[in-house]
């Protein structure tokens, strides 16, 4: 891995096109980039793989399978071909991880022990053919402020419980700041996560909360998190990969991506870059 | 224990004086209300506790107090004298227990285990007051959304943790559903509290979140909660007090409150009552 670590999440500067968010990383310095499926659909797998290759980028992660709590049978077929389909994505593109949001609670139903129960049983499907096409599915635990609408994985020590019914080279988790910041036993559950940890995301937690809160994300510094001793738990556990930025805000979608660029790279270098 | 544990929180009805809501519940065959501390100083404190008590009722908490993180050094000794008046307000009212809201991270602070460590030196002092006078201290731990801005304290276990350093006669846990429901360690945690469990609470957690998160509580049976899973867990850890339904939410304050405590009756026996 080389020295800089720093990837930018398309989704940070959402208004951009995979070309102009390639190029912005390039002009920038960066040398990775976190992609989300539908941007590269826009362009074509192929193209978009050949794009992100030469201009010498690597793939942080892709953004993402997962929505696999269904309880419609058809619905769940539908889910699982269209994982398939995120895997092979991820292969072509040499993502070094496909990030999984599991989904949260069908519509109407209070099972939360169910919905934890089928994502373990879409897992058991998608593994074998994760480990066909060498990918690693990383596994989000997410904020509970999302579980019922988003993803009923919710601490990163019940992520690895899932994680560890299957190997370490396929199955791992995506550690992203805003999920777990608060959960007491963050510091602990990132040293057992070790090797599995396939994805490190930075943003931070912002208060008051914004009124959308599938956009309550901040830019780093401009919340609560302690981003550098999380970041050298991560460290500590092994994980030499790429560090992405990944923001969903209303106001920081609707600045100038380029500005909002530079602004992710001082801010990485002010609170989240190791001294 | 009467056969009938349901107990309005004032908050449900927060329109309402104390006087109203006394005669609310006496009306609706209720037998006890939670109280809080700003409609009681309204008329006061001696008075308050004639009123509850001339009508029969039980006082099944007295919220709040706790906000126990700040650093600086006069806040703090301030916040300990009001905590010392909580403590005796709740021994005049003969309350369960008194509900304390531990407070989040002071402004611009990223130190979220200072706070907590801050939150267990309060503890300290204030638990030998506490039995002094005979009143028990119910910390709430409170859903990850206020970690940063009212509770510190994010999952049962880590409540317990705290808990468990005191006499369980003086220290214990309450139980909110909207605090707790999405934990995977819930039910283990509950078993785990067993008769620390001083107070056990209801409300939904309704999506999407209304904008203001602070009130974005629903009525039972509104959202995606499933009480009669955690009732049964409570019961089964040998709790027998009173339930109280405590709602924060813009609309159902709103509404009739007389309303409310009828919808609130019909809604507790349909989702949390046993069958």
């Amino acid at each position: 891995m080389t020295a800089n670590r720093l990837s930018l999440n398309q989704k940070t500067t959402n208004s951009w096109s995979l070309r102009e968010a390639v190029d912005g990383c390039v002009q920038s310095g960066l040398n990775s980039i976190g992609l989300w499926r539908e941007p590269v659909h826009e362009v074509g797998l192929s193209a978009a793989a050949r794009m992100v290759a030469d201009a010498g980028l690597r793939v942080s992660s892709l953004c993402r399978g997962g929505f696999l709590t269904t309880d419609d049978p058809e619905a769940a077929r539908k889910a699982i071909e269209d994982n398939v389909r995120a895997i092979e994505e991820a292969a072509e593109l040499a993502a070094a991880c496909l990030v999984l949001v599991v989904g949260g609670l069908p519509d109407g139903s209070r099972d939360l022990p169910g919905a934890r129960d089928r994502v373990a049983r879409a897992l058991d499907i998608l593994v074998p053919r994760a480990a066909d096409h060498g990918v690693r599915l990383a596994l989000e635990p997410m904020n509970p402020i999302y579980c019922a609408d988003r993803g009923v994985l919710s601490t990163l020590g019940q992520a690895l419980d899932l994680a560890e019914q299957y190997p370490a080279k396929h199955v791992g988790v995506v550690v992203d700041t805003f999920h777990v910041w608060w959960d007491p036993e963050v510091l602990p559950q990132i040293a057992r996560a070790g090797a599995r940890i396939f994805g490190f995301q930075v943003c931070d937690w912002i208060t008051p909360l914004p009124a959308d809160t599938l956009l309550a994300r901040g830019m780093m510094g401009d919340g609560h998190i302690d981003f550098r001793t999380l970041r050298a738990a991560v460290d500590a556990a092994g994980y030499d990969g790429d560090i992405e930025v990944e923001i969903f805000n209303a106001d920081i979608w609707a600045a100038d991506p380029g500005g909002v660029l530079e602004t992710m790279k001082n801010r990485y270098a002010e609170h989240v870059e190791a001294r």
